[in-house]
């Protein structure tokens, strides 16, 4: 019996995970589940830190991981959020950050050509690299004279691999996105290792985009894009860009993959929300999709497959939350799937 | 009598700057031009520079700058467009660039809900530091073990800078855009010096938003927002975003300026298009825009106010080139700016 990991986290992360572990029993896998939920900003406001070693070895021993969301509004000037999120990503090595969006239904798009709307894309994003390596420093910090360091690193491997992963995901087209007219050290790496990547996947269609004119690409045509791959900053973007493409967070699920160990986290790239917490509002389809996600890594892709249409048919019915136009409650929003799924 | 330095530069540049160079000598003010017209990529692959210290002299000492566009594909894998225009900008301290948006005609957005259409804000980029400070290196370069190290770097002075300038363009609010929760320490100065900021222009709001979220709004309401300040990289990202929003490219203007010194330099969003170069068709609308914001930056409120007024009253009666879904070439479309004007 495969063992599931999971850390629901803060504000409305422990509300969206409630109803995807319901889901998850739903679907009867064989699997049993670990619960850290210490795992959270009350454990880093009282001890300093929230994520210990022992919790590390939990999640790695763990089949997979669902993460609900971290962050809370008393720590913003701190690393917590960061610590939680890097941490897992680094030390699991999860260096594929894998979002998939789509159009559930026509009338989530903000478009308004209806020839444009139907979105069907995956932002595959380096997710232990780029920006995102905490290397750097404040020099004179406090002073008028302070100047500030984020060191921003690609490495060959790291690239290379990103660049195998995109390929070994994509149906049609790959686009590699990366601003080597401007940010030099980085792009020439990218473009040398997107030459050497085309060369492995002469199967495969490619083109080159300037992370610029790509977010302007997919707001004028979205449906353009197959995978589109990228370091982790301009990653960060251009998901929740397409996110707000097909409905907003509260449909966007991710996986973050290590395609050579097999470990996974999945998590729903909404954020803990307080604005929202504890007012049973929260979009619950982010958790439950990253949650077909988690299956369909196990293997179980007709799973998978049919929790996606019962949330298709969800919000097809208008069963949904406030923030895709409905008045359900979480609780009711997630029934509503699971009665689709019956 | 004051003069204006032009820089076609390579591609459709030269092709916007004529019909851009008309409409200044239309609106019939007391200057004289400079023309740098060996400032390109020709000049590049003959001397292995392009912009030479005389150049910069020239520019330097003339009351604002008009450019057209930059690039060129048998140079893609140098650092001519970075050098070029970086170079501007930094060596002339063009610290805030301006760049307005501004729905010119309800039937240029992608949009679908008529009350989200309307966009109307200014993406003030800082311009001189971040992720294009070009510091950085490639270890081992070539080879396997490749890692390449580009740094982001923040002052105090230049992050205060460019904010105070963000304050002393809104008209409502400005809303802060950074990645602190993930790129610390940057974002810590950035957060630190927004604090600041906020207590010398009580008089106007503010809100913050992390980029990604940040981006995701901007498709989904971008009405909401007067000035977005964010840093080089995330600014040259949500500046094509908007544009995409209002048209495209095609009607977007920016200013580089240094508030202290007076100095400018004015140019068209977009690239110099090889593409379509020498077909006839490139849009000279964000050209004209750039001639408006110069003009305006002279102190000619008026004149700039008038072309702005004309190129809305061209799209309206879709005078405009194919991007716009018009079908006049560069020159007629330029024509009927001016008929309008007249
Ligand atoms: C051409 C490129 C280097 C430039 C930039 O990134 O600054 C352009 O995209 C812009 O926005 O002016
Ligand atoms: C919360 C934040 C650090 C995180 C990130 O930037 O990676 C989030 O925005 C995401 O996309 O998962």
């Amino acid at each position: 019996m495969r063992t599931i990991s999971v850390v629901p986290g803060d504000g409305i992360g422990p509300e969206v995970i409630e109803p995807a572990l319901e889901m998850l029993a739903f679907l009867g896998l064989d699997v049993k589940l670990d619960v850290l939920d210490h795992v959270n900003a009350e454990t880093w406001l009282r001890t300093g830190r929230a994520l210990a070693a022992a919790d590390l070895d939990r999640i790695r021993g763990s089949a997979a991981t669902l993460l609900g969301a971290v962050g809370d509004p008393r720590l913003s000037d701190t690393p917590y959020v960061r610590e939680v999120l890097t941490t897992l990503r680094v030390e699991l090595d999860l260096y594929a950050n894998y979002r998939p969006v789509r159009l559930w239904h026509d009338k989530l798009s903000p478009l308004r050509d209806k020839a444009k709307r139907g979105i069907d894309c995956v932002i595959v994003r380096e997710n232990t690299e780029g920006l995102y390596s905490g290397v750097g420093g404040n020099l004179s910090a406090g002073s008028l004279q302070e100047i500030a360091f984020d060191l921003d690193v690609s490495s060959y491997r790291g690239v290379s691999r990103i660049l195998d992963f995109a390929f070994s995901v994509a149906r049609t087209s790959v686009c590699i996105v990366d601003k080597a007219n401007a940010v030099r050290h980085g792009g020439t790496l990218w473009q040398r290792c997107w030459r050497e990547a085309v060369e492995r996947h002469p199967d495969i269609d490619t083109t080159h985009l300037y992370v610029d004119t790509a977010a302007m690409k997919l707001v004028t045509d979205p449906t353009a894009f197959d995978v589109i791959v990228t370091n982790n900053s301009n990653g960060d973007i251009l998901s929740d860009l397409t996110a707000g493409l097909a409905g907003g967070l509260g449909v966007a699920a991710s996986a973050n993959l290590n395609a050579a160990t097999g470990q996974g986290l999945f998590e729903p790239v909404h954020g803990s929300a307080p604005d929202i917490a504890g007012t049973g509002v929260a979009n619950p389809l982010a958790a439950i999709l990253s949650v077909a996600l988690l299956v369909e890594h196990l293997g179980h892709t007709r799973e998978a497959d049919a929790v996606r249409a019962a949330v298709a048919a969800a919000v097809e019915h208008d069963r949904v939350t406030p923030d895709l136009g409905g008045s359900l409650s979480t609780r009711q929003a997630a029934a509503a799937v699971l009665a689709e799924l019956r």
